[in-house]
């Protein structure tokens, strides 16, 4: 805490009530981005943001795309020259199955768990209005406090982050002169569990294929050819088989070229949090890492790269049985990738492969789908280490740097488009539900998020 | 031709124009057993027969079954003391898609196609109604040349074979006595080539089996989860791809216990017909056989016991991608089996070597799909023997004796009720497109059909 921070942590803390009502606000608009009949709540939605912002003193205004509109607000009359740009997304997913809400997704509240926590239940209350308020409300606490942020703000809030986000890297692209900062942040992640704040500082990426396989030129009679004619669901199961080794390791030459392993006071950092690796498998009823040995199963998620089958279909699915020798077999694979790993290169290396290892009589094809490279940000970067420190100091133990298995696009655009790394800092929990039913985000979240902004904010305006 | 059967067989010729009309009446009768609405046109069909039977002075009766009635009739006066009895069956498949049928299913016609070949055209023109009534037609030109038969004969005609059959083991227990005969005769099985008659001495059996195996407690997203939790596709593929090595052969202990390999007089007739791997997979588009090196492609399918993988189904399956790590996959395999191979000993053996590959974390279960152990007839076999000559004096080349790589389950049925082994004697070839639209028999295969079985009856008499 420092002499310009203090007075604004306890306003945040005076003014936590009137925070929750607006978020409350915020929650009540309906604005889910894949259904059409809401694009009129997406577009109130981030009227109701840039009134706010507007509220708070920033040049704000509602910017058009070919889909719903973009947010973009800024505060050039900072304390220092350090200049942010953050970004969250006021879109929420659909609500759908409705049945299995506890209560209207967009009529929000606060309820206790039975352990005693408070938490704000409805659609978007983690993932992204309550993560995204958070910083607001910081900058509405600072500016109360002392007139002026402590560091240049700009805000980009978008509407599509859950239905593809197709307009967010033209609309960089187009914008980037203006919307070009220090560094980017992103308040869309979690903490490892309740108590240990953290930055996101890997993001995998990923390569998606479809390979088909086919043999004779229609479904055989598995008594009339079966063990003569080749069994295009065979030859597929033997070829997905090679491609990871019994230890968890991908097979095919070149795949781990270039992935950085982390360090050694990172991996410690992570031991600590996860002891066991029951901590990351027992939830879903597991007991061993499938992936490579000698990692931990945090580490394989985090910080290795995967194969998977997504998908499998060949024959008769159906009940009962069929004596059918199918033409054809499908599979639907991906394999998540870090930072150093080519997604191009990992595709074709795939590809290579599978056709080395099948028999003449077997006709492949391949399917693209997707491919995105993985993102680290450097462990020692000035203010990753400056933010972990405020996130330090505010939760009372080390901030540790995570990673994250999946991916989350807006990160390389930025980086792309404007040439900016990004600090991935979010408060949310495994047991948000983000995407469910009874999605919720704890009030502690929040209200903590809101005081760790005004820190790394404070923080930011010293190095 | 002998002096016994040689007006019997001009008599057969003069009368065909009258047999095909006769065929067409029982054709026109949509006796299609699977369809509850069809039971009085099977009811029909069993009485129709019962007639004709009744008007070549056989005793002749409908019997009733808890599903269709099975049609029995005996001719005990005959001239020599050898009794067999005749199996075949009144009923047809359905005939969906109509659509694609080009004339009318129950309304026969006699059509010529492009080379000038005789068919008839029908859903049962092959498929039984023309191959039963090819024996039917023969008593009746013994009987109108001699008065008698030269073999004494029992005919068992059943209306379930379309629809599992599963009225006739319980049939032919409740009446063995009465149908206990020397030898079983079957029409309901083909040619290898237009020209070549055959007797069909093997038949493959069948084990089916269903293979589940559960990871996690449900699915899981492959960002969040991918490369530490077990993927229940890739375990799935990579079990079933054990089960045969790269040579073709099943890999577990025991597979191949007590199988029995042709002698090379009979590899040697099959290789004349199918001089080239060729012949058989051509057809549909393959060129190299997919099983055990060293066996001809006919040879794997007729010989051999075979393992197929027959539907494969786990996580996404529909377009595009998810990226979805799922918690269950599920595949439906089976094998093929032949002589000497006990079902249950192979399902046993291939669920011991699945659960032994499968790490933990993969919870595996199996549904039995069924068993049949294989079939064949001593090559030496007098009756075969017999047969096999009276073939090949009609057709003019040598009769063989070949194998089958589906399952006929009357054959087993018997052995077990009556103790009685089978001689599988058909006409039918491979583009009859039976349980197909425009399902066909050739003229011929019906008229020198007829001639076949009068000359074999005939050698019968003498053996």
């Amino acid at each position: 805490m420092t002499e310009s921070s203090e007075p604004v942590l306890k306003q945040v803390d005076q003014d936590l009530e009137k925070s929750l009502d607006r978020l409350f606000d915020l929650l009540r608009i309906p604005s889910i981005s894949a259904q059409p009949k809401h694009a009129d709540d997406c577009r109130r939605a981030a009227e109701w943001l840039r009134a706010e912002l507007t509220g708070l003193g920033f040049e704000a205004s509602v910017r058009e795309t070919p889909g719903h509109p973009m947010v973009v607000g800024h505060d050039p009359k900072a304390g220092s020259a350090l200049h942010v740009l953050f970004y969250g997304h006021y879109d929420v997913q659909p609500t759908d199955p409705l049945t299995l809400w506890k209560s209207d997704p967009f009529e929000p509240s606060v309820t206790t768990e039975a352990d005693g926590r408070k938490i704000i239940v409805a659609r978007g209350a983690s993932d992204d209005k309550g993560q995204l308020l958070t910083f607001i409300e910081a900058c509405r606490a600072w500016k109360a406090v002392h007139g002026t942020l402590p560091v240049k703000v700009s805000l980009l809030i978008e509407g599509e982050e859950e239905s593809g986000g197709a307009n967010l890297m033209p609309f960089l692209k187009a914008n980037a002169s203006e919307l070009k900062a220090d560094v980017a942040l992103i308040c869309d992640t979690g903490m490892p569990d309740r108590k240990t704040p953290a930055i996101t500082t890997g993001l995998r990426g990923l390569v998606g294929e479809e390979v088909e396989i086919i043999c004779a030129t229609h479904d055989l009679h598995s008594g009339m050819f079966g063990n003569a004619a080749r069994n295009p669901i065979e030859l597929l199961c033997k070829a997905l088989g090679t491609v990871r080794d019994d230890k968890g390791r991908v097979t095919f030459p070149g795949f781990y070229d270039n992935v950085v392993v982390p360090s050694q006071a990172v991996r410690a950092q992570w031991q600590k949090i996860f002891s066991d690796d029951s901590v990351t498998l027992a939830p879903v009823g597991l007991t061993h890492p499938a992936g490579e040995e000698g990692f931990t199963a945090i580490e394989q998620i985090w910080a290795r790269p995967s194969y998977e089958i997504n998908g499998i279909s060949g024959g008769y699915e159906g009940d009962g049985f069929k004596t059918v020798l199918p033409a054809r077999a499908m599979a639907k694979i991906s394999f998540r990738l870090v930072p150093g790993q080519d997604p191009e290169a990992v595709r074709a290396a795939f590809r290579a492969h599978i056709r080395s290892v099948l028999p003449s009589d077997a006709k492949v094809s391949f399917t693209e789908h997707g491919a995105s490279t993985g993102f680290a940000v450097p462990e020692n970067g000035p203010l990753l280490q400056t933010a972990l420190g405020a996130l330090s100091e505010e939760w009372g133990v080390p901030a540790v740097a995570i990673g994250c298995g999946g991916s989350i696009p807006v990160v390389a655009e930025v980086k792309e488009a404007l040439d900016m790394d990004s600090l991935l800092v979010g408060f949310a929990q495994d047991d948000d539900r983000i995407h469910s039913p009874n999605e919720q985000y704890g009030v502690e979240s929040f209200h903590k998020g809101i005081r760790s902004w005004v820190r790394i904010l404070d923080a930011f305006s010293r190095s």
